[in-house]
């Protein structure tokens, strides 16, 4: 195996599709570091894992020697949506961006090394533009292109508004790509357009075109719809240890191997070791998913944190995890969704009188954390739950 | 009659199309000067009488004491289009713009007065916006809204591209009248659409909306299609004093009376009067027409110019005129577009050395003007030619 071969293996780990391969070998045929872009919005600083699937593929090109850029999208966040027409995009002011910005660069040095990231703003030169610059940018692309984006053409179809400005958008980003002399640029799967438009654009601009490397959209816990807060299936970084322990320690055994991959820092190679003894019965399933558990609160907390969280999910979970076939029940969030009204629902006790005198002992615990806040409802999300020593049940709340 | 009545009379002369009458008599209510746009693109300087249709019209705003704003879009003149695809749109230097404004100017004054009209470059204005204002601007239009627009429509449903900086230049001249704050802009009839958007773009930066204006588009000397050097029915106001005389008689005496209405400085009233005594014999209509030939010729020469060319023009044509009924003679130019040619093929001569000695001893003229160049052939047009004192041939050179 070459250096390339195996640089390629790593660089192609969990990807959704590479554009293209045998430009991307050629590249690293030079030996020399690539520069790899990746791009934040810094409207949404409410950080989840599936955030953090791309900059898990930023590290691997750090640890292969590469020059990895971290560029905070400020120019046009700072500008929104002029037209007032999107409520996802209002304008931010630069307090906001910056501490948005900040808040990116915590979590991202958790996972990527700080000495070897670049972080830069396209505000340094997007902002610098002349009219007559913008337009010869906007004459690099036509109105087709653009409508080829699938969100684009389907507006268009049903005749809803896509103003003018929308299309500079794409465009300013992809000049990012001009400005920074990117090789490659990463980012999620339904960002494939706009990494065209940038490796497009460098061709009119003289610069050598990136490729482009997209990763899929992670799955949340729920292993069906992808992770997002208004799924409610969410693991967010700044949740608790316990709280993120639970949730990893409740997902199903097919989608723990997907979140090895796509959020582990062990290698290829260890995660296939540990899936054979999984599966050969050498190691229980258990085990494997307590290690992911554990590997995602050290990160996020401390490895101390998650020996705690290890310590306390067994001791409520002492009979050695969580049935497969505990009983499922569903409910809306609001007053269906507090425990004593739920835990009647669900014909886990008699009454809503039992219910609260038994979480006064300290019985019930959802997710792994003890609960007695009775009049609190449980937002949007789905719990396992657990009442005394035996009786469990999976909620969804809606 | 009412002042406004008045004024609305002068200014919906000739006019194709006014948005809105209701809001332009409010506006004239006011009793303050109107602010009255009109744009030049300083790609074209070779005028002809087609582009002084809007110039009568400012005229007319600027003899009823309005204040009137002659526009010269060097801002995207210089930028043409960066794509390359238009070969009508080359960037012009600032030396070629400059120099295209003077003739503009030189040919504009001729009609308005100077004194009294403010000349503007949109450079002032759109060549120190940030990025960031063009965002803002382009927010203001949608993409289904600039593809109403007749060639943009047409071009996407015929999949021939369109650049995306095609959408901006009309929000850039819309944008002029945001910055002028225009009350009134006037344009060609195929400017309806670019009108609009200043309008429109004034509501959205919280200007009063302008009311447009378009004029129609002048037809040629054949009556048929719009003037245009490539069609060869132009009248360019560069032209000798005796072309321009020779041309104007040419028209129908229908044509005469658009010509009187678009081009001439006489009121409305007048040019009802001479019409009436057209009509009931009074005045013969080749007085008419020599009438209004002299009074092109007297503003882009002179008036002893003028004299002149009626003087040559009524030696040539001593009988009293072109007759209606003279036969008609079509080729090609090139080599059939040369006198000897054309002559023996019309059959007004027998052979080509009988047409050789009948120029030689000064026979023929064209268009009013003798012709002895027996070698270079006639360019695109439609000529009366006359031969000798009674032959007369109508000559269509395509």
């Amino acid at each position: 195996m070459t250096d390339i071969d195996r640089q390629m293996a790593i660089i192609k780990r969990g990807v959704a599709e590479l554009v293209d391969e045998g430009e991307l070998r050629k590249k690293l045929a030079r030996q020399k570091p690539l520069r790899v872009k990746v791009g934040f919005d810094p409207t949404a600083p409410d950080l989840h894992l599936g955030h953090t699937v791309l900059m898990h593929k930023m590290r691997h090109f750090q640890e292969l020697g590469h020059h990895v850029i971290f560029l905070i999208g400020d120019f046009t966040g700072r500008i929104g949506d002029p037209s007032g027409r999107s409520e996802t995009r209002p304008p931010l002011t630069e307090e906001q961006v910056l501490a948005n910005a900040e808040t990116y660069k915590k979590q991202v040095f958790k996972i990527l090394d700080p000495q070897k990231t670049e972080v830069a703003f396209n505000s340094a030169w997007l902002g610098k533009m002349q009219a007559a610059d913008f337009i010869k940018l906007a004459s690099c692309y036509t109105v087709a292109r653009m409508m080829e984006r699938d969100d684009f053409e389907k507006r268009f179809r049903e005749q809803r508004p896509i103003s003018i400005h929308e299309f500079l958008y794409p465009l300013c980003q992809g000049y990012d790509s001009v400005a920074l002399k990117c090789d490659v640029e990463t980012g999620g799967n339904d960002q494939k357009f706009n990494l065209l438009v940038g490796r497009n654009l460098q061709a009119h601009y003289g610069v050598e075109s990136q490729c482009i490397l997209t990763m899929p959209l992670l799955e949340g816990t729920d292993g069906v719809r992808k992770m997002s807060k208004s799924y409610g299936n969410y693991i967010g970084i700044d949740e608790p240890p316990a709280q993120i322990f639970g949730k990893v320690m409740g997902i199903s055994d097919a989608l723990m191997w997907r979140y090895y991959e796509l959020l582990s820092s062990r290698s290829l190679e260890e995660i296939a070791e540990l899936r054979a003894s999984v599966e050969n019965g050498t190691t229980h399933p258990k085990a494997a998913k307590e290690a992911l558990a554990h590997e995602m609160v050290s990160r996020y907390h401390s490895a101390k944190a998650a020996d705690e969280a290890r310590q306390g999910f067994n001791a409520v979970f002492a009979d050695g995890g969580v049935p497969d076939d505990m009983p499922e029940h569903s409910c809306t969030a609001g007053e269906e969704s507090t425990p004593p009204v739920f835990l009647e629902a669900a014909g886990l006790v008699k009454s809503r009188g039992e219910a609260k005198r038994l979480m006064r002992e300290g019985a019930l615990s959802i997710d792994g954390t003890r609960c007695d806040d009775m009049a609190t409802p449980l937002s949007v999300g789905t719990y396992v739950v657990k009442l005394g020593k035996k009786r469990f049940l999976r909620l969804k709340v809606r």
